[in-house]
């Protein structure tokens, strides 16, 4: 393909992504194919021969689009939103277009640069603490997801607390780590990958607004230290995954910094919110947080994978995933006047992700982002007040953002045959959790073309199909 | 921006690349920038107001591109190739737009079903073990690079040999890794990452042309039983990133057969050869091996990232790495009838990689994808010969495939003097390692765009340079 058909194949593709979006609302959210659907409309080989890109993309159409959730419809309300806008598409064609490698400062200057410098500016319209910018020993690093953050914090911490050795001389890790029951999965995932055994994660108790209890946190702590264990690591959530509860990050900081133990913030979701001065309270206290990580992949209008991983002091992080073979030696890291991302991260290679983010930012402006970010927030707090106002239903968590937790009174099981007729219709989709124990559903708002409409709609449908669901 | 201004700007972006590729030839292969330079011309907060996409779009011709190494330029032959291609750029385009994102089956069929076709279409391609397709207990799946590959595969072995648990009942971690010492860095990093303490990688000895002596091996793995350790991870290498030496994967295979050792084969380069027949001898004997690596785009014309790591039996995977929490329960993850391809990865989300195989795999076809390989390690003969030819320099490495490890006969200082002056000419780029403790000059050909005219140019100003480089 010359620069000049690619000129044309990619206008078509341009074209056929516009079209996608102008028709968001006419598929059904939810795929509806059995498994092996797909497969069985594909060739059982690679074909020998070249095909016209034109036959290709009309696939995309035909064979494709037929197995898609829609993630980017207004009416995807399930999960936590991995939304997208166009800038963020066009930053990523860029970055394909130009095809560096950052693993190295020196294998593409601009792409280490551009990252710090827009994680800067991510830091500061978050006002985040000045330790997590590159004006001090501190720095943020793109990372493909808040999974892979956690684990390289848990790294960091552990590499702080035993001093470069993962074991003790006998073979025996003593790290332990400690995260409220409502965690995400990936901190027991990176519990696991670290080899730290499962057992050494310690669940925390939880208050009645599902909040990890810093109290029970120090009392798990004190009990590890008198059993010969090492208190490492702790993970805090601002805005869980089942129902965005905030866990208090002063009071776990002042547990942390008592008994010497690296805290891990993680802010996927919920520390978008924080581009507006009136959600900032939910994350009071980050300046007792060693680590924090934000997904502007999931809120701030930057398609996935985008993570931004900030450390206050960079030299563990480093320190736990620096490697440096020969034929990665070169003047300008020898010489230490540059940031090598590579060390900042579990894999070596890495894409030119800061172009999406920098075309975001500049794109929307930070008005259009805080707009963004209330305009959710309202809809979640409007929706809210229509379960509570409605017998038959009860919001179950509190909803400090985007996230909405309610049911059904009474049993599970009309819970889970309402959510499964909703899904099915094709109109929404929402996704469950279990809180207390009870089925509860869970209503995210943060689709991009996300209006009231659709909000109110859904509302209709939740009604009409409780009706029936009894 | 509306659809309809995505198109529009859309279009631009598309030409903006479109005339990038046109211009590769013209800029200087290495950034001529010092570290701050990029940094210092971007302004210290993001817009409080949005900015127009042209404006964006200027700056990236105007502040980004000064401070970019061109990777996709004909005459970068530095590290191992990452190269793009029109279409996997395309790919890239449609899977943005679609925005989906397939941690489960469940959140886009057709990005978990296209993934697992796809990767038996390589497969088959590469003539690839059946073990290895999904139409066995085996698979593959996407991941971003050989490292998290490598990371993964050390993570299922481990599950294999301890069965369940990292550690002993005394939190001991027993289990014993192995590669060569020309193995990727990225093995010694995976080792740290899963706490085995680095001291459990051992490193086996060389034979002459710089791969893994097998008897070496089974001592190490017979001493290690000796004195309590369990010995449970190999990693050879197909092709490594210092000289493409070429690890005897048959007899290695034996000696893990013998002790019931894992055998992850590390192909990320040179297994994209095995597309053409008379490359496939190369990795013969991947039928012993558990778990096997190639990137694509390292050499099949798909932009990074895409390795495809393939399991024989991804039990051991699934289990090393799976963590279901209520959120994430769904119907079709509960039926067992899918694959889930979060359980075969670290981080949960995960974009929709497949689209651009797909698309490089259809516009050129196998016959394609043959040629280009051939072409490429045809120039690096061509190129290894006229060195040979040149008394004044010496080929140190057998040259199996398209990398090419030379140097001038004596000293390192000369070496290294001539690599700098060949760097900062900005007519070609080329990296060093060191065989047998020496320095020596690497040349990778394997750019998109790399003809015969733009290898030649690069030793005529070798020679030039090395006349003046004493």
């Amino acid at each position: 393909m010359t620069p000049e058909e690619f000129r044309r194949h990619g206008h078509a593709a341009v074209d056929w992504v516009a079209s996608y979006l102008e028709r968001l609302e006419q598929f059904p959210v939810v795929a509806r194919t059995a498994p092996g659907d797909v497969r069985a409309t594909l060739p059982p080989a690679a074909p020998e021969a070249g095909e016209p890109f034109e036959t290709i993309l009309h696939d995309v159409e035909r064979l494709i689009l037929p197995g898609i959730t829609h993630w980017q419809s207004p009416n995807f309300f399930a999960y936590f939103p991995a939304n997208t806008s166009p800038p963020a598409i066009l930053g990523d064609l860029v970055s394909a277009g130009l095809g560096v490698q950052g693993m190295l400062w020196a294998t593409s200057p601009a792409c280490t640069e551009l990252e710090t410098h827009v994680l800067d500016w991510l830091a500061d319209a978050l006002a985040l603490p000045e330790a997590f910018t590159s004006r001090g020993p501190g720095g943020g690093v793109i990372q493909d997801t808040a999974s892979s953050a956690t684990l390289c914090a848990l790294l960091a911490a552990r590499e702080r607390a035993l001093g470069g050795s993962a074991t003790d001389g006998g073979g025996r890790q003593t790290l332990t780590a400690y995260a409220s029951t409502q965690a995400h999965s990936s901190v027991e995932k990176a519990v696991g990958i670290a080899g730290l055994g499962r057992r050494q994660l310690r669940g925390i108790a939880l208050d009645p607004a599902f909040a990890m209890r810093p109290d029970a946190l120090e009392a798990a702590i004190v009990a590890d230290k008198a059993e010969g264990w090492t208190p490492g690591f702790v993970a805090a959530t601002i805005g869980t995954t089942s129902s965005t509860a905030i866990d208090p990050v002063r009071a776990i900081g002042a547990v942390c910094r008592r008994h010497g133990v690296w805290l891990h913030v993680d802010a996927a979701l919920a520390g978008n919110a924080a581009i507006c001065p009136e959600f900032r309270h939910l994350q009071d206290g980050l300046e007792l947080a060693d680590s924090y990580c934000v997904n502007p992949h999931k809120w701030l209008l930057t398609n996935f994978d985008l993570d931004c991983l900030y450390v206050a002091d960079r030299a563990a992080l480093v320190r736990a995933l620096s490697i440096l073979p020969e034929y990665l030696r070169n003047r300008a890291t020898e010489a230490g006047a540059v940031i090598d991302y590579r060390d900042w991260q579990v894999p070596l290679g890495r894409r030119f992700r800061a172009l999406k983010l920098w075309f975001v930012m500049r794109s929307y402006g930070l008005e259009g982002l805080r707009r963004h970010i209330r305009h959710h927030v309202a809809l979640a707090r409007a929706f809210a007040g229509w379960v509570e106002a409605d017998p038959r239903f009860e919001v179950v968590a509190p909803v400090p953002l985007n996230l909405v937790c309610f049911r059904l009174r009474g049993d599970d099981a009309p819970n889970e045959r309402l959510l499964n007729r909703l899904n099915d219709s094709g109109a929404l989709h929402l996704t469950h959790t279990r809180l207390d124990g009870r089925y509860v559903l869970r209503l995210a708002i943060g689709g991009t073309y996300t209006t009231r409409r659709h909000v109110a709609a859904a509302w209709d449908r939740i009604r009409a199909e409780a009706g029936s669901a009894g």
